[in-house]
């Protein structure tokens, strides 16, 4: 059995639909999908989240925008007119959404979520009706149904245990079936999305609770490419990674598929396939717990920006006992998540995005840093970026960050930081976020050319 | 006013005590002598605190070692006498190891400490009375007279601030006033001891409690080297170090300097000086707190080893706010010091000294990573060493990591963690001991030839 998940742009028009149900029907294993809400049919187009978040927002302001809701029903109408389904297939998806808008003016909580959610379920709504209008057995499942359980944390939606044997008994089910990605319930039975691009998370705790063979995770590329394309040109492809390879990629910037997605796969050891809707022949990325080739080569470049780091110095800092700990105490109560927090003998550094350091917060942690642990000089600088080059085996192998500082030098780029030795299939190097670009290029250079 | 202070091999003999005396007349701005115990003469020769030391152990045992007791009275009577001092000298140097004995036999608290500190004693005793029997006005001055007060802490001891304003007052003395090094007293009036090496520290407290122009340590090398000279043959001098640059290489097993001799010298800005006794022309290298030419190179290598690593993973460690904090708790709960801790985004690595981790506590807090942190692994590696690499600028200069990580290459060593960022003047390398000394020659060479 194989669970098929199904992004943004291939299922953003009638014809990418059917070419999605053409791949559904050229192999009987894909009886799970999992669909995205409509994404942009070209660079100028609207995705349907954003817009359902545009009509939200101005209801939450008391001015429903008008022009937002007729493009999100004309998306919809247009798509569900070109697959000629009945005409109750929009009036579901209307009321849907109607209703997700009084929650929203009725200030229910998570109506904005429950309005946010109707775009994957209008597309799921959508493929069952046009599969079951192809003379298949194909069912909606919606997730509350399907027993995906969620919890809300501070960090994001994060899924509850048992939803996995909920999900196993969609095993018995006949036909195929469809399943809106992006959001589950809690126990209390509210409605709760995962992070944006979450549809890949559905997907792959759907994977794992039916035990999946295989994740098919369908996007607009042919593969993954080992470098952002849009710094370098035609970069190599990836063909096969790691889970802990990808993750540590999605951490970085790599956005093909989400940061949070692998884990439950990875848990369950299912391989996931990163496949392309257009060209499904292409083999693709696969995803693996193991590769065979791990012989300590890089397979991947990131890069992300938007990072600050904290500098800390105090004479006879590694005499104190207790002093990382009650730093990183500080940000916790504060309820600052750090990144990474490097430390020599007199000095700590902490690293931090910036979205997870408000001004004001800055303000009472640098405080509380100076007042309640008396040191000499906290300083703190923005605009950071984090690069990262990812190979399993990498730790094990002489002259890979030989290679890598070369690479930077070369660029011109100062290395404010390099985190080697706490994973064993990444390195990480901070740098000002206006040396990416160059950076990248040349570590593309010195590891794949 | 200049603070003198001599090593142990630069009191070891009569002869010895003679050229720190001709040291001493040769600049009447040097006021004030602080003494180790006597050292070697010669390689095979035994230290005077070891055979304190030996001596304390036995009489705690019930058996007190006459031979060592003999050993240390002979290596005393023998300088007196060569210097014709009066018997009174050894007389009194006498009383004071018999009373430590005396003091260990009633299981005084303490007793081991007032019994090692009778070496520098003895030593300042003996220079005291010779500078006297030369015709300069001199005097022996008492840690407690001179009111240097320690706090017992769990890491050493350490001074109280309060100890500046008493040293200030012997400027008012006359003459050449000598002090033995390596201890001083609780407000309590208990006699305590630095670490071994400590005399180093007593001279740097004395210095900045007078305000000395200069703190000059009299020892038995003509200069500071850029390198272990055991690991490579006569390496370069180095003339002109700052404060952070020396801090950081002591700590990484540069022995020529006591670790934290430097804090008192730093705080109060008082350059030092490391000079040779037998060679006291030679200009020697200096300790500042600015050094001109802080161009981004490097100035020294240092490299110890006895580190231990515990590597930890858990999937989504990144989201959980507070884990590093966490696992920091748990050593602190423990006592256990620690000196780094890299941190990946699903691993962490917490890097300490071998002395820090007894076997007992290993299995303790490895139970409590394991249930209290509920990670996916922790392994704890042993034999792992540090190599450090320092010069001011360095941070801000591209390349020096490129240099560096080529010269680990040439080594054929694994670089287990790069930890660079947290302090501006050093970059560290975590590798296997076994190491060591391949990749410090590779260093030099890429750095100093």
């Amino acid at each position: 059995m194989k669970v098929v998940k199904f992004g943004g742009s291939s299922v953003a028009s009638a014809s990418q639909l059917k070419q999605v149900t053409d791949i559904l029907e050229s192999d009987t294993d894909r009886r799970i999908v999992v669909v995205s809400a409509p994404g942009k049919r070209s660079d100028d187009d609207e995705k349907v989240t954003d817009l359902l978040i545009q009509i939200g927002e101005s209801v939450e302001n008391g001015k429903k925008d008008e022009k937002a809701y007729e493009k999100v029903l004309n998306r919809f109408r247009e798509i569900i007119e070109e697959l000629a389904l009945p005409e109750e297939t929009f009036t579901t998806i209307k009321e849907r959404i109607d209703d997700g808008i009084t929650m929203i003016e009725h200030k229910e909580p998570n109506g904005l979520d429950a309005l946010k959610a109707c775009g994957e379920d209008g597309t799921a709504i959508i493929l069952s009706a046009f599969l079951t209008s192809r003379q298949h057995t194909a069912s909606y499942v919606h997730p509350q149904e399907a027993g995906i359980f969620l919890k809300d944390e501070p960090g994001g939606a994060l899924v509850l245990d048992e939803s996995f044997d909920h999900l196993y008994e969609l095993r018995k089910r006949d036909g195929v079936l469809v399943i809106p990605g992006f959001f589950g319930y809690t126990k209390e039975g509210k409605l709760i999305t995962f992070s944006r691009g979450g549809s890949d998370i559905t997907g792959s705790i759907v994977a794992a609770g039916v035990k999946a063979d295989l994740y098919e995770n369908f996007t607009d590329v042919d593969s993954v490419y080992c470098v952002n394309p849009s710094i370098v040109e035609n970069p190599k492809e990836m063909k096969y990674l790691t889970y802990r390879e990808m993750r540590e990629l999605s951490y970085a910037g790599f956005s093909v598929f989400h940061d949070e997605a692998l884990i439950p796969a990875f848990k369950k050891r299912i391989p996931v396939c990163i496949k392309n809707t257009n060209n499904p022949e292409a083999p693709g990325t696969m995803i693996v717990a193991d590769r065979k080739d791990t012989d300590g080569d890089v397979v991947g470049i990131a890069s992300d920006d938007g990072f600050i780091t904290i500098y800390v110095s105090k004479y006879l800092m590694n005499r104190e006992i207790g002093f990382g700990r009650r730093l990183l105490q500080i940000l916790e109560d504060e309820g600052v998540s750090f990144e990474h927090a490097p430390s020599g003998i007199d000095d700590m550094s902490v690293i931090l995005r910036e979205t997870a350091l408000s001004k004001e917060k800055e303000d009472i942690v640098l405080k509380r840093i100076k007042d309640e642990l008396e040191v000499d000089t906290v300083e703190v600088e923005r605009d950071m970026a984090m690069i990262m080059i990812v190979g399993e085996g990498m730790n094990q192998r002489v002259g890979v960050a030989s290679k890598a500082t070369q690479a930077f030098k070369n660029a011109n780029v100062n290395l404010e930081m390099i985190n080697q030795g706490s994973s064993e299939v990444s390195m990480m190097f901070g740098i000002h976020a206006d040396g990416i670009e160059k950076a990248v290029r040349e570590l593309y250079k010195v590891y794949f050319t």
